[in-house]
């Protein structure tokens, strides 16, 4: 029988619903779990069980439940928190306390979920590492920036927690430490409390082990439930992306690809081959330009008053966007919403596509978290993307697949990855 | 002979590169005028006196001039500053002392500007009023939610001052306060250390005494030096929009519009009525929906949490938001997309739109800021727009005009502004 920390967030509803379990036990197995692995992978950057341990009691003694009544959830430590601390992964900020929740982690109490910590953030969400480790091997990197949520999911320390992504940052360590990632369409969930790094990037996304999972909590934030209903009645149309990138792909991830492409048509799905056309081709780069212009002037008080407390890559990116002019900016603004008026004609002829998560398995080496490129035009497009595990690579490491939806068809996205997720087991 | 505290920052930029004044003289200027006034206008939540003084004299003695380098700056209290608390208009945080600047004030910094102190802002930037007087009419409102820094603006306490839009929080002040506001392009400036609102509608603003200070601020803010030009070579096109309210505006505000239409005609701009197409006939309640919506949600710990620290009108806007359904919010928002498109088709055939700012002039009383609802539209839109003063109304009051660009042309609105402000002398 499977323990309370390895079940799934839906599995554990059912359970506590049925009052086979309390939330104050589900807290315990999860705690315990962390205690027995955290000195390995290093995924909090502050834990706090009394508290949650609290919260899980006055959970069991409660009211009518919520759709998280119970359910323990971590929380990036670039997101908000009124009772921990959050450093947004920078030593500059170590031990401030913030004055209130972020709008996501209100929404969560309120529906009854249980923040159990503070998952390891890269720097500002950027690119200098933490020191967590990937749980299936702990010399290879989980992936950035959502590091610690990543890794803590995957080690089953907690069954949801909490990312963002600006570029990378929630499919690239979903794909590299074999846990479903979910990144929302742009503007879908509010950031309020979240520190901004790119503020037309910045996107809220979250890691959990099931696709309903990752549905339970987009009706939680929504505040209304959305199930997933029956996916097995038809199948959809998928193009099959790879990308001006996919030559960078690693073998791993080229087959990964593959393996759920056939898997797909097997199971009825129509899968053909989708290019995207030259308007795409320096998109990547369109993305990186106007990141880091948005980033120099995001972080400005941090760069300006406390450069010799941020990182080298962080100030060198700082450096990049300064250099890049209004009318750069606004070039690669324009150049955002061509892409994504084309994408809109692209998918009027399939449901999702399939493409990479990420390179190939997680590099080797924790001063690094791994390259986004898989990642960058799905992010500047603002559409939903979804990283599903099932395929190892040749170092036993994970490798997801990426599908993405239509710009604001989250709830559909995630009903084809339902259908997706049980044809890849 | 003018006093320095009368001056535009474009002035006081020329006396203090040609060694006339002193950044101390200039911030001791406008302290002195805040000491008459305050006691009547309540413009300023919080003032830095000496803190700016010592900044003043480091700038004195400073090293090559930024583009504001001495010149005193308002900082609407919805934004974050190190060394100034920061309660975002609300008792729920009085005396909060935020750990870093918001990056439009940090940016400020950098360019030379003199932080004088933290404005009064309705409740979290909302409709909750503070205790702002219009300098004009004390019994009257200055407008929200920018109150403190419109007002300080009027009454020559500073020469700029920032503030936010959601629905009409920079266009309605400067309009009724009599002085120059604008709202920028969404997204062109970074709103990292500002608390959200509704974070698919919240965009910087600024308010001055001329539009040339409006440009000035704008370059500092990007870094690079953007002048305005001669703008007396040629007339723009001007398409005068009328809008589905034009019934429920006041007398002076019809006149207004009627007055600088003729005056810019006379002057040799081709000016036609351009009426928006049906598309825009519930374009204002498509705002109002999607920012109740995301109200509830940017607030979610403020009304969660601490329900009976916030005014009724915010719980009750907040419930209004809780009751719209994810559907309805994504009608909302398509709705406004569809509507950027259709309006940048529009604007092909103009160069810029002359449409009111307001209803009128500003409302008797101070527990009210007066209606959005000649902002809605182009806050939803997302395009920059600009309040320039010049009409009286028959209580003797100011009363703008709007004039409106293209998305992302703020500079090219900025170059017409400043030839309409010519003309309207």
């Amino acid at each position: 029988m499977m323990q309370l920390h390895e079940l799934t967030a839906t599995a554990l509803r059912a359970k506590l619903a049925a009052g086979e379990t309390t939330a104050e036990a589900v807290t315990q197995s999860c705690l315990a779990r962390i205690a027995d692995l955290e000195g390995s992978i290093h995924a909090w950057i502050h834990l706090a069980g009394d508290e949650a341990l609290t919260r899980a009691r006055a959970s069991d003694a409660g009211p009518a439940p919520g759709l998280l009544q119970g359910i323990p959830v971590g929380v990036k430590d670039i997101i908000d928190t009124a009772d921990m601390p959050t450093a947004y992964g920078s030593t500059l900020y170590q031990g401030h306390r913030p004055p209130w929740d972020a709008s996501c982690v209100s929404l969560v109490r309120a529906a009854g979920g249980v923040p159990l910590g503070k998952t390891v953030s890269t720097e500002f969400a950027y690119f200098a590492p933490g020191a967590t480790a990937n749980p299936h091997n702990i010399a290879h990197t989980p992936g950035g920036s959502s590091s610690g949520s990543a890794a803590a999911v995957a080690a089953r320390m907690v069954p949801l927690a909490f990312g963002s992504q600006t570029a990378g940052s929630v499919i690239r360590p979903a794909s590299y430490c074999g846990v479903v990632g979910f990144k929302a369409s742009r503007g879908k969930h509010c950031l309020a409390g979240i520190k901004t790094l790119a503020h037309s990037l910045d996107t809220l996304g979250w890691f959990a082990r099931s696709v309903p999972d990752i549905a339970l909590m987009r009706s939680a934030l929504l505040g209304e439930e959305q199930g997933l209903g029956d996916s097995s009645s038809h199948a959809p149309r998928i193009g099959v992306c790879r990308t001006a990138q996919w030559n960078e792909a690693e073998p791993s991830s080229q087959q990964a690809l593959a393996a759920a492409a056939e898997r797909f048509a097997a199971a009825g799905a129509q899968v053909e081959d989708l290019d995207l056309p030259p308007l795409f081709d320096d998109y990547n780069a369109s993305q990186q330009r106007l990141m880091n212009y948005e980033v120099a002037r995001a972080l400005a008080y941090e760069r300006i008053d406390h450069r010799n407390e941020i990182s080298d890559v962080l100030c060198a990116n700082c450096d990049e966007g300064l250099a890049v002019t209004e009318a750069e900016y606004e070039a690669a603004r324009n150049h955002g919403r061509a892409g994504r008026h084309a994408f809109a004609e692209l998918m009027q002829d399939v449901d999702i596509l399939l493409t990479p998560s990420a390179p190939g398995e997680a590099p080797a080496g924790l001063a690094a978290t791994g390259d986004p490129k898989f990642n960058r035009t799905w992010t500047l497009l603002g559409v939903p993307a979804l990283s599903l595990p099932g395929h190892t690579g040749q170092q036993g490491l994970p490798v997801g697949i990426q599908l993405i939806g239509r710009f604001g068809g989250d709830l559909d996205l995630l009903r084809w990855g339902q259908w997706a997720e049980e044809r890849l087991r």
